[in-house]
């Protein structure tokens, strides 16, 4: 058993979820960092280990490479249990994973480095074009949350009762990613509220971006 | 109780993904279509039982709402666990649930309808744009995704050993998809093996787009 290895670039928003987790959870990880904008992570040496050429990637103590990162939390939750990051029953969990993919699944992905990229690549989209691009898609998954969030009980001090978790680190790493692209965030209260909260936590203040030694 | 109701589209990759788990585990429900391309999502009486507005969403038998495929695909596997859809160890469930997300998170939000749509509208995409925007991200997860197949131990029958689970469901309704967009799977023979394997079985083909009441 060796250390894990995180491949993080510290502008991330998913290998910032990857980050907030381990702290949470006190794991310790060497830190290998690829400058998207540069494109380090499409390098001949970083494609040997990891073929998808993306971040984040965990390489975890056994030597298992882990992508995806959802898929990493989820295993880290299951390997190192304290502090758990899904509830213990289904419907609980159900809605922690709901409201994560909400993020991951529908928001995210639209709103990445790589397909920002391809609008200004292939339809000549401009910064303008690029900022309406991401407020739209933040707008389209925010008022449903923020609504569902509102209408549900099980809404607490954090997404999901009065503990941190899956959810929370989606939602804050998004909130932080809309910084840059200017996204107000007065129609989203709720949002707002758990984001600042989960923020201002020691693990979340440990990951953030800004505090990676690849942060600029 | 009462019965799950699906609220669905025959085309949508995602409810195509929640089809296949329900009929594999022989879970009985109504079926609610909404036309996507006709905007019957987006109407006020399903707006008022589903704030995102998106399909698929399961209400549950004791009423519950269900949103996100692979949340809802995780919560029928708690809740009915036969047969099982991830594996019980956690490395393999990991490995399941990244070559799952590399298709829900990477691969299908950016290739979805109502962002073709957008491309359409805001960049005067055509056809042709389209049809080459689709083909560019199935590419970039399925080549890596290919070589992952391939060099793993784990790779079997189906993505995960000898029992088709999640990430063959994942892979398959992306297959599928990829029909209508003329995908080449030359450079995918396992990736197409899998799948073709898959969708052969009684549930994929239950599940499949052309057999839904609103298949056109």
């Amino acid at each position: 058993m060796s250390q894990a290895v995180l491949h993080s670039y510290y502008r991330s928003s998913t290998s910032f979820r990857v980050r907030i987790a381990l702290a949470m959870k006190g794991i310790g990880y060497r830190y290998e960092a690829h400058h998207l904008r540069h494109g380090e992570h499409r390098e001949a040496p970083y494609l040997a280990v990891n073929p998808q050429g993306l971040v984040p990637a965990l390489f975890w103590t056994d030597g298992t490479l882990l992508l995806q990162s959802l898929a990493i939390i989820e295993f880290l939750d299951e390997t190192v249990p304290d502090p758990p990051l899904l509830p213990a029953d289904p419907h609980g969990r159900a809605r922690v994973r709901m409201l994560s993919q909400m993020i991951a699944c529908d928001l995210h992905p639209v709103n990445n480095l790589r397909v920002l990229t391809s609008l200004r690549v292939l339809f000549g989209a401009g910064d303008d074009d690029i900022t309406n691009w991401f407020r739209h898609w933040v707008s389209e998954t925010f008022e449903p949350l923020e609504r569902m969030l509102a209408d549900s009980p099980d809404t607490g001090t954090f997404c999901h009762g009065e503990r941190p978790g899956l959810a929370d680190i989606c939602l804050a790493a998004q909130v932080k990613s809309n910084q840059r692209f200017g996204v107000d965030m007065t129609p989203f209260p709720i949002i707002r509220r758990i984001a600042d909260t989960a923020l201002a936590l020691p693990a979340f203040m440990e990951a953030a971006p800004e505090n990676q030694p690849d942060a600029e």
